[in-house]
């Protein structure tokens, strides 16, 4: 039994008719059984067998007759046998061949992540349970609000926890006074934690929250009065704002007459301006680049956001397990945005879908998760002639393949961004309502800040880890510091005592690194092997370590047992099939980080003159403003990958300089008063 | 003798008219000598007359007997008596009545600013000199090729040297073959330096040059054959480019079918968004910020960029006097761009002139050096509500205001630009034409790197220094650091490890700080006076103090001794009128730093609840890439100043979320193929 057409290519993601082909072969395994699918994705072909293949085609090489790597499917599903237990398997397909590769029952201390099924388990479950009603019921709250349960992960579980699944629910009243289903609930947390069993679907714990201000400590406070009493209104949806609207912000379009410089073939294979890459897109970590080569010359194998952790900082139980990790907890491509034309950027987009997996294993298309896009960013290079007066200026065009998360209250834009100059640069935008709980009214609080009457947003972090597999000109790489170092003053060397050195140093093992601002630390991607002819330098990429404040939770901690990665700026670890993720695998209630970076970098591989990979961790240390609230304007993070001597001059140097014939004068009767205006 | 028409607002430039009368009543204080105009400028009002006036201003109670601000202007110029000494003065003088406020003789160990004029006298002076041409005699140039002579700020000279008005000049060969006068002439860069002594306008010195590569140190190294044959053309212009430019990248227009959001008044009166803010210039500081309102409340009274200082690293005599002040020595403001329109900015653009002063105290204009106008930057905010599915999402609109600078080889960009959040950010972009020296073929150095066979490209820094001058709801205000550190594992305080405590230091002195990315330091400008009603904290401005590497001159050297600005991230003083300039008023041929920040603090003036300024710092330690040739891709830095519980809510969350319906989806036969994308 094999499929006779062609296969696609070997990054394409599955096609509803391969998913189908592995769920059939899935439940074939498991007859008397009942499967419950979490997810089915492509399993990407081991290295060594997708990077001749991707050589060949890049060189215009490929036959019919070359061998392509195996189409693999890895499904990810519960197994529920006649004792009702539900074993959670990953089963590895070769979907073409039809046969089954790998079966694995992943158990303690691993759970699976959680799936958007789970989460509505938890809502049912509160909404039936007479725990909750009972607890809720002694908050006296008036009739108009309905309660939210919004479900959470568990976080990290306590050291002397049992091992078992279980999820948490935030809970907030809405005021349905409104009649608008978009009236903001987050103005109106409970002091009210339900934790659900995920075996039995029921409520086995409230936790109840502390409410209490600076003076309270840990302890819980004093409320007085009904707990609703402290709250206002903090509407975000137009319609409900009190002041409505401001008036004065005239269009602004971007128009691209001639249609976009981008060409998107084979489904993912994305040209634009020298550049060609492959995008993905997966249930965990959304868009993911692949094959990245500028000009024919590979600069990446696979880019990609590997993890991120938001840790919380209150000490009161049981905010110690708000950590979520977005991308392994739950994945952030099944959170992705199904963008809109028009709201999420401008121009000319490209939109592309995903599949989503349901419970039965069918698939069902989840549109526009990732956008294509152009865009002008200012000025990319200038220079007048001072002797001639004539200046040469160039725009700054960037490609951006962007998507969107939301995971409950919060909200994270990732972009990855191309220019002309070699650059790529990966951002991270965090946007969206704060997590916040509830405070007696009148309180401060050393944990948080207040952002509404009642209302305590905690402090807390985000930090990201981008993975780099980098491949420049070839997959032998070096990954090397360069620091500039001040020299002392001496007649033989320094006379002056203006001279500074530039110092490299060639990571030899699989190791951690932080940035050193203080010295300029800049971390090279370099490939010894091919030297430019220029400089006489190896060919490279580089990135400055971005200096943003490492995880605060203290080491025995299980916040940060189980967010090693998130404890340096720099990873660099040996290549290995599969090992994608800066946090583990398996993060979803973890009390330790297994089979993340910290393990990978433990092997102590030597990483010189081979496969390396470079994880680049960087966050925010998020202490809330009142401005953040209700809806926050987006705190902005940029990791910008340049080369470094790997071209013989700037790659922008034949950009057009033509003069952009639509700018317009503005006319004084349109904005501006008659006189002239002169400075 | 008064001028009967009303005056202009305190804070607008001096019309020609007031350029012209301060320039008689110079004229007529000197009138047995020659005068030889540098500069005339208004000189803003003293902070205790002015500030008074805004109020009023913007509380709409002006009126016809509100006492305004005499209108000063400060003339610099030089006046030649009959011993043929030119003595550098400065002049302040009341220009609505006519009279002569202070005048100073500026003496050693000052020297006055350089002008362009200067400039034409060094290139005159290296045509005339025999012992230049001697020297360049020696180097055998081919006829094809002209000498470029371009005239430098002569640096910090060395400890020993004489206290002389003295200019150097870099040497470059220029290709005629092609007849195009802007061929680039960097490309061969010659290893003479001739010095012009600014009295006589003689050159009484030429510097040889190093050329060696690293195995020759700080010695001169050994060339054979003619110097020219190490050299490649490496063009930038359009039409000399070997390959033509890129064809594939169309047209990408920004639209305003309305007109621009903002409005223009009174000739510097900007109004956008609820901000409202007067633009200046002056030919040292380019675009300076002038009371900066949002919806009425104070941010900012001033805000500008102070100075900056780029040291070369390069060892060899002389090398160490390559440290321009673009600020301080020539001025940004006279070396700003003329901007020309669908080049340096797209959409609707409202430009402001200057005008520059002549030798004769004549002003000519100068169109077009500063430009204003709306961009689009991504999302603003969004959030998506799980629950209804509906998205709300806006865009992040900004008010550009940017001047350009060209200064010889190099050039800056720079812009304040206005968020709809509170925010302001100043960016700084380098680009143009790295520094370059000679290097004899095929060897490397530790000096720099080559860029072009024969071109060294010698490793150098870029400092900056803002000038925030807050006042935030008021003038008087205080500066606090924050940061965030761990706290150990108690069951008191962190029984679960994960809290991090936010811990404030007010600065009570005034000093120096340096950033301290490690403990998430911020800094904060607050209004002690004023509370925020939802969260109790004081009304405050914040950003991060930008870690980027400090001056790394040895302390006891000369381009460190006239740089201490440069040495700290964050300076805080006690507001001076006329404390305007990080470096010092005269930064030209200074050793040390005379009346800049690093004076400024030693007063140890009090600084809490009082008119408090604040520097910040930052740079780029650039180590050239081979990329940055022969025209650098810009290297973008960013300082955030952001409300911090300023407001009561996010202040953009009215603003329209509408759907741009300019945007298009891509039509697959103009970029992709037929197939449905699906990731």
């Amino acid at each position: 039994m094999s499929v006779s057409k062609a296969p696609p290519h070997p990054l394409i993601p599955l096609s509803i008719e391969e998913s189908h082909r592995a769920r059939d072969i899935v439940l074939g395994s498991h007859k008397s059984s009942i499967v419950d699918f979490r997810a089915i994705s492509l399993e990407e072909p081991p290295k060594s067998e997708l990077q001749p293949f991707l050589d060949l085609e890049s060189a215009g090489k490929l036959q019919a007759s070359t061998p392509r790597p195996a189409r693999l499917a890895r499904a990810n599903y519960d197994v529920i046998g006649r004792d009702k237990i539900a074993k959670y398997c990953e089963t590895l397909i070769d979907v073409q061949k039809g046969t089954i590769i790998s079966q694995t029952v992943v158990e303690k201390p691993a759970h699976a992540a959680l799936t958007l099924k789970e989460f509505d388990d938890v809502a049912a479950a509160v909404a039936a349970s007479s725990l909750f009603k009972e607890e809720i019921a002694k908050l006296n709250i008036p009739e108009k609000y309905e309660v939210v349960v919004e479900p959470w992960p568990y976080g990290g579980p306590d050291e002397d926890e049992e091992w078992k699944r279980t999820f948490q629910a935030l809970c907030f009243a809405n005021d349905t006074t409104s009649g608008n289903p978009d009236s903001n609930f987050y103005a109106y947390p409970l002091p009210l934690i339900p934790i659900m069993d995920a075996r039995t679907r029921e409520i086995i714990r409230i936790d109840h929250l502390a409410t209490g201000g600076e003076e309270d400590g840990l302890s819980y406070g004093t409320s007085t009065g009904n707990i609703m009493d402290r709250y206002q209104p903090a509407e975000y949806v137009p319609e409900l704002l009190p002041g409505g609207l401001r008036k004065d912000l005239k269009q602004l379009n971007v128009v691209q007459p001639d249609g976009p410089s981008f060409k998107v073939t084979d489904e993912s294979l994305i040209e634009w301006q020298k550049w060609r890459f492959r995008v993905g897109f997966n249930y965990r970590e959304g868009a993911t680049l692949h094959d990245i080569r500028y000009d024919g010359r590979s600069v990446m194998y696979r880019l990609s956001v590997s993890e991120m952790t938001v840790p919380y900082a209150d000490p009161r139980a049981p905010f110690q397990r708000k950590q979520a990790f977005d991308f392994g907890d739950g994945g952030a491509g099944i959170c992705a945005n199904n963008l809109q034309l028009g709201c999420d950027c401008l121009g000319h987009i490209k939109y592309f879908d995903t599949v989503k997996t349901e419970g039965d294993g069918t698939t069902t298309v989840s549109p526009n998760v990732v956008c294509l896009h152009e865009q002008d960013n200012g000025i990319a290079w200038k220079h007048s002639n001072w002797r001639t007066g004539r200046a040469v200026v160039t725009r700054h065009r960037e490609l951006v393949v962007q998507f969107i998360i939301t995971l409950a209250n919060y909200e994270y834009i990732f972009a990855y961004k191309f220019d002309q100059a070699g650059g790529i640069m990966v951002e991270a935008r965090a946007t969206g309502i704060v997590s916040v709980v509830s405070i007696d009214a009148g309180k401060k609080s050393q944990y948080g800040n207040i952002v509404s009457p009642g209302v305590l947003a905690q402090n807390h972090q985000h930090i990201f880890a981008i993975r780099i597999d980098p491949a420049i000109d070839g997959s032998e790489n070096t990954v090397v510091t360069e620091e500039s170092h001040p020299v002392p003053t001496s007649a033989h060397r320094n006379p002056k005592g203006n001279f500074y050195e530039v110092v490299q140093n060639e990571i030899k093992k699989s190791q951690w690194l932080d940035a050193a601002p203080q010295h300029n630390r800049v971390i090279k991607m370099i490939n010894q092997n091919k030297i430019n002819p220029v400089s006489g330098h190896p060919v490279g990429y580089k990135f400055t370590p971005m200096p943003t404040q490492v995880l605060l939770a203290q080491p025995d901690s299980i916040q940060s047992r189980r967010a090693q990665f998130a404890k340096h700026h720099v990873w660099v670890t040996k290549y290995k099939d599969g090992e994608l993720y800066a946090g583990g695998r398996y993060t979803l209630q973890s009390q330790d980080e297994i089979g993340g970076v910290s393990d990978a970098v433990k092997r102590r591989d030597d990483v010189e003159n081979t496969d390396v990979v470079v994880w680049s961790c960087f966050g925010l240390t998020h202490n809330p403003r009142v401005e953040d609230w209700p809806v926050m304007p987006v705190d902005i993070m940029q990791l910008h990958l340049k080369p470094v001597d790997f071209f013989t001059e700037n790659p922008a140097l034949d950009v057009p300089s033509n003069r952009n014939l639509t700018s317009t004068l503005v006319k004084e009767e349109s904005c501006c008063s008659k006189e002239a205006s002169r400075l």
